[in-house]
């Protein structure tokens, strides 16, 4: 028997079923119901919600209940600042952006600099905070709107954060956190602290704004501990539980797990496009059969194919995806032309994103805020 | 056997041995030595000091070293608002400006309304930081420098403390907390994490004016816990040890443990003359003798005599103290007329107290600190 898969914020290991991930964390699918639902207030679907990238959600119907009753919600996302920031950190964002645009809403992006000072042992809080910054740019360069989206780093926002993180504080014990994180006596006081300043954004507007706001929170599903202690808490306190929409991990390049710079390859959001090539090239885990005749007659493997499973998130249209997926089943399409879609897809996008980044350092001004 | 006296900052049981204390927290205890060495810079002793009501030190001397090369302190003290102040808080601040006029140096005043709001399961954070404004009436009432004297809520003035409080908690094990202030698994995350926010003005003057600056705290013994900690962590993240120096507690009125609000009777900064009387002679533990007669021919019983202790406490005049003593013990003064001393001497002191404590009220906006 193969070990269980372990999910947490702090590790991700194994061959994730998602499916039983959704009875393990007693989430909802995402039905083709809901988003028809969905689909009444945005006419269109983001391709993530057709191909059930986003799989599975918590109280998405009770939010547009509350959006058709006059009632409309913000968006709450993060970014844990250790690093620069990787592809797979930005699907998300694009998706939430997506969300950003339809439904005019705001989005609060916390940047937890304490969290990743506490959890990374070599990591000054400097670093991390100096990180915050440099990420902001690729969060700014994927064009959210300048008026409604604001980006918070907890240590320079603390003075609005830690008086509200106390509250839910208090209502959490230690063998709650030690038991829904893994944490253990030997750990740090800060990192069973942390998930308070975690849970803070999902009451904080309604907080400043006083009244009670619902909350909307797209993320990558090894997040969902956070929140599903926060729920928990939110009435206590008088707010409303956060909905959530949760994403499957883009696949690591090697092909087990999530794609993380902590183990094993990522592609950051800053590299060249040789460096993208060289990466996929030589680390992409291939369905492609071992000769090219073999090739020709059985076709690609796609389950396993991580260039075309790269595909799926980052070439947004379905008809060109499709092709894609028809003749690299068939044979027609060789391992190594697959790649060749995706560095040329990926390189695509870097460019324009790095560009854009560049030109975020003028814009943080308007995105940031301090205490 | 009796069992062990317990002395944390959240608990202070049985009859306290505070020679013992100094073996089993390791602390040294003030010398008629160290006095004198003291008496060179101040030249007049407080009687806090000639009486050992402040009876024990980490690391004083090697703070009068520093004084002597031209390095000087600054001193650390704090108040839990959980509720209106006592008379058992004050003694600690008269000494303390006592320190303040003879080195005319900066004191930092912690108001931790974050500790009493997570240690109290009755008090909303809204309580206890309306109650640190109360109280900041009462230290403001004592006379300290305004350019000199910071008071600070730490919950206003998180923008400040947080960020540093989360450097010491990253040094600071879970099973460490639990061990020294008996906390437990069932206990909340906002406990558990406290601690490294009481350490935060240890440094945070080194912080601000960017060199490393002594600290000296004056406190009740109960309070040592969390400095013995962060005088542990200070070295790591390259800032003096603080220096402490550790008073007695005012014994409880009626004979055991230390004055406290929570547990027995406790004589308030705002009580009028006639409650203090009332309270005063209705419970103060007396070791006067069963009759009028056997008290003439025996005396009273000083050791055991809470209005005598409290004089030890708030008659500062030795002279009259030895007088009072004498007399008492000589079976001249009878237990009835040494509660009428205690009376008037506290009511003298609160009837003044009580006119600065109303004029204290125009005078916040000089002390207090907020982000």
């Amino acid at each position: 028997m193969p070990e269980e898969p372990i999910v947490t914020p702090y590790e991700v290991k194994g061959e994730v079923d998602y499916d039983k991930l959704i009875k393990q964390f007693g989430t909802q699918p995402i039905t083709d119901e809901l988003l028809e639902r969905l689909k009444k207030h945005t006419k269109t679907l983001h391709p993530y919600l057709t191909r059930k990238i986003f799989f599975s959600h918590r109280d998405f119907d009770w939010l547009l209940d509350q959006q058709e009753k006059n009632n409309p919600f913000y968006l709450y996302t993060g970014r844990g600042p250790s690093e620069n920031v990787h592809i797979g950190h930005v699907t998300v964002w694009r998706f939430t952006k997506w969300l950003q645009d339809q439904f005019d809403c705001e989005l609060w992006f916390q940047l937890t600099d304490d969290e990743k000072f506490l959890f990374k042992d070599k990591l000054s809080l400097e670093e991390t905070n100096s990180m915050a910054y440099e990420n902001a740019l690729d969060i700014i360069a994927l064009g959210f709107k300048p008026k409604k989206t604001f980006l918070f780093a907890d240590t320079d926002y603390a003075g609005h954060m830690y008086r509200e993180a106390i509250k839910v504080a208090k209502y959490l014990t230690v063998s709650t956190v030690k038991a829904t994180f893994g944490l253990k006596d030997e750990d740090n006081i800060g990192q069973i602290f942390y998930t308070s300043m975690q849970s803070v954004p999902c009451f904080l507007p309604s907080v400043l704004k006083k009244k009670k706001i619902p909350c909307l929170i797209p993320l990558a599903i090894d997040q969902d501990p956070h929140f599903r202690i926060t729920r928990d808490i939110m009435p206590k306190l008088g707010y409303y539980k956060p909905a959530i929409l949760h994403q499957r991990f883009l696949p690591a390049l090697t092909g087990t797990g999530k794609m993380s710079s902590s183990e094993g390859v990522a592609i950051y959001t800053t590299d060249s496009p040789i460096v993208v090539k060289q990466k996929i090239n030589k680390y992409a885990f291939s369905g492609g059969r071992e000769t090219i005749e073999e090739h020709r007659k059985l076709g690609g493997d796609i389950a396993k194919d991580i260039p075309y499973q790269w595909l799926t998130f980052f070439e947004e249209d379905d008809v060109k995806l499709k092709k894609i997926h028809d003749e690299y089943v068939s044979g027609k399409l060789l391992s190594g032309e697959i790649k060749q879609i995706l560095i040329e897809k990926l390189n695509e996008f870097l460019k324009e994103h790095q560009r854009k980044r560049e030109k975020a350092k003028s814009q943080l001004d308007n995105y940031i805020l301090k205490d």
